[in-house]
């Protein structure tokens, strides 16, 4: 059994959420404002970030990427075809690119400035940095998404999924990014029709619908968040 | 044969430097400013970063995270005892944690800024952001280095080498950034003796020497630089 320890709209853990159920693991939560740095985090992993994921009793596995490379490692040959790591060296390369891109890059430029500013921020006290928004933060990640939709529709567009052929674990962080971004009404769909469609297959599966129920209290979902049609 | 795309003194193209000569492969080298954005580079990376790493007429590998384990999964069986990846998965995640924590969180908050600051800058147009160093950027990246300093302390401390008995990747992200750091003279060596040690071990290995007689025009290395014996 897994133990993730995660917050709701961390992006990274949301990733690592959907590709636990993609594997057909199970797992328990342990909430945790990162913000805090609580005792209990900084034990499993000094940089005090989350996702952390143990099993049983086996060491903290921290961060998304070495996370996804032991669910691989450990749980591939068993989902088989279903199986998000492509098996050529090269287009694993690929994969790896576009899940840092997202998780990384995508992150740093754009969703984790959303996040942060219009709900961690709601949630942390004026002493920690909490309080308003701050508005230069959100106008550049406002202009930052728009170059970022036009790579991720030229890359849909040439491909059958983000990375390739096949849904990979790319896929899925992208999609985690996103579905935050979303929630907070800050996608601008209308203007990449073929992210758009990749983002309505990716709704429709169901390790993505638990998510889609979930709300910040006071503060509820855009129209387009929940609906598979939007 | 490989091609690498690198710049000097980015850190992590000095990880592929270093770790491609331990993978007894070899490589011409194309040297980029990532900051002058060139088309060569972006059409290989739409991130504009390097390092990237191109074999024969394949696709690119982007990032050190992506080429470590192409590497490691092209090169790993031939190199035997001296695969720098551990077997086990949960070794793995390790090594991997502390790769990221080299690359990524050091130099995020330590080595990246001294790096731009001091390197970078000076070889920068005033109009793409370069000329003098930003003080209060270097005041924070030396003040934030001794709590990273201690952290590998007290692991270099505890273990044979920094992710375990063996070594890994960790080793040389790690001492792929402290290098740059060090040629400037920024890193703290008597507070950590520890760290010290492990560096010197480090710096005694074959792959590092090209890197230690390489030059800045009109700015030399600090004292420690070369000096296997420092």
């Amino acid at each position: 059994m897994f133990t993730l320890y995660h917050h709701p709209f961390s992006p990274s853990s949301r990733f690592v959420r959907l590709i636990i159920a993609e594997y057909g693991a199970d797992f328990q939560e342990e909430l945790v404002n990162p913000w805090e740095r609580p005792q209990k985090l900084l034990l499993l992993n000094a940089a005090g970030t989350v996702p952390v994921l143990v099993e049983n009793d086996g060491p903290a596995l921290c961060g998304p990427g070495p996370i996804l490379e032991y669910l691989d490692e450990t749980r591939g040959y068993a989902v088989a075809d279903r199986r998000l790591m492509p098996d050529h060296p090269e287009a694993r390369a690929e994969t790896r690119r576009l899940v840092e891109w997202a998780l990384g890059k995508f992150d740093r430029e754009v969703v984790g400035h959303m996040v942060r500013e219009r709900i961690y921020k709601q949630a942390m006290p004026r002493s920690a940095g909490g309080g308003e928004p701050d508005s230069s933060a959100l106008r550049v990640a406002r202009a930052n998404i728009h170059h970022h939709m036009k790579y991720f529709g030229y890359l849909v567009a040439s491909r059958r999924w983000l990375s390739g052929d096949r849904l990979s674990f790319a896929d899925f962080a992208l999609a985690a990014e996103l579905s935050c971004a979303d929630y907070l009404g800050e996608v601008p769909w209308a203007s990449e029709d073929n992210v758009k469609n990749w983002y309505a297959r990716m709704k429709s599966r169901p390790s993505m619908r638990p998510m889609l129920s979930e709300k910040i209290l006071g503060m509820p979902a855009s129209q387009t968040y929940a609906d598979l049609d939007f």
